[in-house]
C-alpha cells in the first residue's frame, strides 16, 4: 500500500539545538532510495507503507545510537484507493487552482 | 524497540459520522493482543515498533476494505533508551505529581 | 465557534523527565474552567476556539516563565456545523457501537 | 509570542478532492499579511501566536461557510524564548549542515 507521510522527528534530552539532528535524519532517508522533500517544519516522504515506516524507525535507531535518550516523531499518513497520488501532484492540484 | 503511539484516524469521502469506523478500528486493535486505549480523540497504543505500524496499516486496509477511498492518520510515536516505560506510568506519574 | 481540541505539549532542552511540565500545564488547564481531559500522551480540552487556544498560549508562557527554553506542541482542532458534539459523545458513540 | 505553526487543514464530509478548499485557505492565509509557505502535505505560518490562532480559526470558519460540515486541522506550534528564529532559518541550518 502506498502512503504519503508528511513526519516531524523531535530529539529530547539534548538540549536545544536541533539541526544535527534533523541532518542526520535527512542523510538515513538519502541511503532509503525513498522520495523524499525537507521543509521548515518537516519532512514529506512517500513510497510503500512498510518501507516508510522503517525508514522512520531508523531515524528513531540512528537519533538513539548518537545519544539522544528520547525521541518523539509526529506524522500524519494518507493513504487512497480511489486513484494513485504522489507528493508531487498534492502541491500542483492547490497551485494550479491559485493559478500560479 | 519498544514505541508509545497515539493516533486518530480520519476516514475521508465517506460523510461525517465517523464512529463506525472508529468502532472497526478497535476491533482491529483488539486482534492484535498490542495494549491500546480509545480516548475521546483518538487511541493510545504500545508495543514493538514493527507491530504497532503493522497494526495501523491494517486498520487502513480495513477502513478502504469498507469502501473509504481516502484514510488519513495522525500519529505521534516517542521512544527511550534511558528507561523502559508504558502508557500507565505516564499518566500515573503526572496524577500524582498532581496528588491525584 | 466551538471546537474539540486534543494536544500533546512536549518541552525542549530542559532533560527528559517531563512530568513536572504536564502537571502544571493541567493546573493551568484547571484555572481555564474549560472542560478537559489528560490521557496517557495528551490532554483533551474543548470550549470556545479564542478560549481555548488563549489557554494553550498560557500553557508555552508557564513552561518558558519555569525555564524551558523551548516548547512544542502538537494539537488537533475538530469543528463542526451540522450539530453540536462534545468529547464525552464521541467516546460514547465509539463504545455504544462496540456493545461496552 | 512569537509561534511557528505548521498545519493541515482536512474537510470532512465533502467528498475527496480537497484541492478546492486547500486553494481558498492559501486565499484566506495571503489576506492576513502573516508570513506562511505551502508545503506538499500542509502549510507553514509563522507570526504573533493570536494572529496565527485566529488565522487558523478564519480557515475553519471560511471552509464551513463554503459547505464544508466538519473540518479537521492537525497543527504543531513551536515557541521559544533562547532566540529569534523564523521559518528560514530552521531550513538554512539543516541545509547548512548538509554542505547544499
Amino acid at each position: 500500500m502506498h502512503v504519503i507521510v508528511d513526519f516531524t522527528i523531535v530529539p529530547l534530552g539534548t538540549g536545544i539545538s536541533l539541526s544535527p539532528y534533523i541532518a542526520e535524519v535527512e542523510r538515513v532517508l538519502e541511503r532509503t532510495g525513498l522520495t523524499y522533500a525537507l521543509h521548515a517544519n518537516g519532512t514529506g516522504i512517500e513510497g510503500d507503507w512498510d518501507e516508510v515506516m522503517e525508514a522512520i524507525r531508523t531515524c528513531h535507531e540512528t537519533l538513539h545510537g548518537m545519544g539522544v535518550p528520547r525521541v518523539h516523531t509526529v506524522l500524519q499518513a494518507g493513504t487512497r484507493t480511489d486513484r494513485p497520488q504522489h507528493m508531487a501532484d498534492k502541491i500542483a492540484s492547490v497551485e494550479s487552482r491559485l493559478g500560479r
